[in-house]
């Protein structure tokens, strides 16, 4: 919790680095610095190629050709997402020594908006768990607490951000995988609509459900780097300072019932909400559809491993595969139809609000390896908040929002495709960056 | 094989009742007059209701009012079709005094040209088995040999036409429910291409594979009804006769291997095309993908029906239900990606090719509960040739061919959606009607 960019935003960090007084090889050898091998964030660390970047960017910069607000800046990157030259190893022993030929095309955009990789933070053993504690890497430590879970599948991106290795970070999200590490490790992490961040050179965990997203220490440096790497898609290298965004009357917001939530959690979360409109969804349905839909398109990802070289697999990853295996063709297509009932009452819900205000996790960080917590297993509890909204493909933002016994708690806001801006603007309701 | 119909075509009977030698009436006399209850081919007769509406054909055109080519002929109607007012029993036992309150989509159409309906036809329960044989109502029998089965599913609606109790019947074909009947019955069966005759009313089977489709005498009356319904469709009771169609230099036609076929039945269906280009396309393996999709519909359809009443169920349904029930969610997930494949495969061989031309049916009609046939069990022997037309939603023809040891063979045409006009001029390849 001591690292360099501990509470550094990325505007203050862009404002350094373009008055001169840090460099971005300075930034990169404070981000080597700042890793703390206790927290098990980092599966490689590439101190070589993040200096190397990071004099390529201090080159740029010196001739005044600025890429925008990631440039110079040092970045991690999930352990599930290629990066040309790094080790890959999606948290498994099935991927020992892979090592990709060409960045997936995140990571181009990555770079094309000037960030500096510095290394591959470690994933939940390919994406397929939101504790981030079972990993051929072995489990990530919550920086609140290293007898603590991180959560994940993003678990070393979180604590990386967290403990100040970097200031941004990319995840995958499936069923929370960005927004739940967010939550229990006390930073910001941001999913966009289904489709808007490519998935080229990501290993899939579920086609329909895997989104690429951002973990950062705020929710105006989620925004900031978004707007980036979409930037950077539309004209790679083309990226443009960020200003504030409107805020206007702000966005029509409503709580969201529906799920259980640990009471201390929600006291917490729901402080500044207390005066919305409230609505209730059933999302435990809502789970048990994303369940059903993930279950066949992981089994169609994994079937012939799991049979190939089942010993390769963590354990309880394995007994997850098998389960999904077994998921029948009958409940995939009902669950199709699910989806789309779901989207249309939502979607009818967010004609009247313009923003839906929830937790972003049910319970605070539990103990490393511990799978019964108060509402059931804890997997699926951690879950429960997060996947309606993989489901549905919709932006969805967790922003921290305080803590319970020293443990961070996560306020979520979920809004139409094509309507994040007003995420952040919501997330200025719960703090000022 | 002495009814009325036989050898009567749609043009002579049309002739018939516009010069007056027929009246409507007298046709439907024919039509109940010929039903042989031998070959169990109506589950239900409905003579006041034929007589009804014979009578009211016969008002119409009194007063000069044709609705079309269909005006005044006697139809059967398969028992999965709704028919408002008769029992609609799916071959099952399950839906034993089952009374539709409405028409199906296809009904009005055909009310709509003019027809008259006589009866409901026996279908293998819930049009799930290619022989014919399976129903609460009995095995149809073969008018051609009547310890041999019809071929299902739409086995009494062939039955019917073969021995000329109706000169035209409706069917549906999932995997070649119109086309495997019409063939061992010495018909002509006509799958039109998916999605263009509605299936509103008709009990699913697979609803991504499912058809109504038209079986007649002849080829020529295949296309007559189809247009005709077609023409309902677009403008109701507003049918207009039809003239013969172009033949021009007639269609670039190919022979299709790639199923095993019975070396008498290869002989006769492809006598006249000889002379033909050969194309291979890996029929067993459409086969597969078609099972695994269809297999998930209908367990989507059936799960809670063969949980809760299994003993309703004839034995081999209820068995084919609960294997179809057990297929994976991964493997429906990679037949979808395969009948994409598929598709551009045989879109690339109809650039080539206007119609492709094969057997209807592998063997001729094998005796009433066989299940051992010479290219393994004779189910999926029946569907070999016909199932990947459904997988991939073309129109398929199948045509009377000749006979070997008294039973008939049928020839197959396929073409690709919107193009079905090919199917007919073909067709006269084989003989004039």
């Amino acid at each position: 919790m001591n690292g360099f960019f501990v509470g550094r935003s990325l505007a203050e960090l862009g404002a350094g680095l373009r008055s001169g007084r840090w460099s971005a090889l300075f930034l990169a050898e404070r981000a080597l610095a700042s890793i703390d091998p206790g927290l098990n964030a980092f599966s490689h660390v590439d101190a070589e190629g993040a200096r190397a970047a990071a004099r390529r960017a201090d080159e740029e910069a010196g001739r005044g050709a600025w890429r925008g607000p990631l440039h110079g800046v040092p970045v991690a990157v999930k352990d599930l997402i290629d990066v040309a030259g790094l080790p890959c190893g999606m948290g498994s022993a099935h991927f020992a020594g892979n090592v990709p030929e060409r960045d997936a095309a995140c990571v181009r955009l990555l770079r094309a908006a000037g960030a500096v990789i510095v290394g591959m933070t470690v994933t939940h053993e390919f994406a397929y768990g939101s504790t981030g504690d079972v990993s051929v890497n072995g489990p990530v430590r919550n920086p609140h607490d290293r007898s603590r879970m991180s959560g994940g599948s993003s678990a070393g991106s979180a604590a990386a951000v967290a403990s100040g290795a970097v200031p941004l970070a990319l995840g995958t999200d499936t069923g929370g995988s960005v927004r739940i590490p967010a939550a229990l490790c006390g930073v910001a992490g941001f999913k966009p609509p289904h489709g808007v961040l490519p998935v080229d050179g990501v290993f899939p965990l579920s086609v329909s459900l895997d989104h690429v997203g951002v973990l950062a220490g705020s929710a105006e440096d989620c925004r900031t780097a978004y707007r980036a790497l979409r930037d950077a898609a539309d004209a790679p290298g083309a990226g443009a300072p960020e200003g504030d965004a409107p805020v206007g009357d702000g966005p029509r917001m409503a709580w969201v019932e529906g799920a259980p939530v640990d009471a201390r959690v929600e006291g917490v979360v729901r402080a500044p909400f207390k005066g919305l409109a409230v609505e209730r969804l059933d999302l435990a349905a809502m789970w048990r559809t994303f369940v059903a839909i993930q279950s066949a398109e992981v089994a169609d990802v994994h079937v012939e491993r799991a049979e190939r070289a089942p010993e390769l697999y963590q354990p309880e990853v394995l007994g997850r595969v098998r389960t999904a295996a077994e998921t029948p063709a009958w409940r995939y297509l009902r669950a199709l139809r699910e989806r789309e009932a779901f989207a249309a009452e939502v979607a009818a819900l967010l004609e009247r609000h313009d923003v839906l205000v929830m937790p972003a996790a049910a319970i605070p960080a539990p103990p490393v390896g511990e799978r019964e917590g108060p509402f059931g297993p804890v997997p699926p509890t951690l879950i429960s908040w997060t996947c309606p909204w993989n489901l549905l493909g919709l932006p969805a933002l967790s922003v921290p929002a305080g803590t319970v016994d020293g443990l961070p708690a996560g306020v979520q806001f979920v809004t139409r495709a094509g309507a994040e801006e007003a995420l952040f603007t919501a997330a200025r309701t719960v703090r000022r960056d």
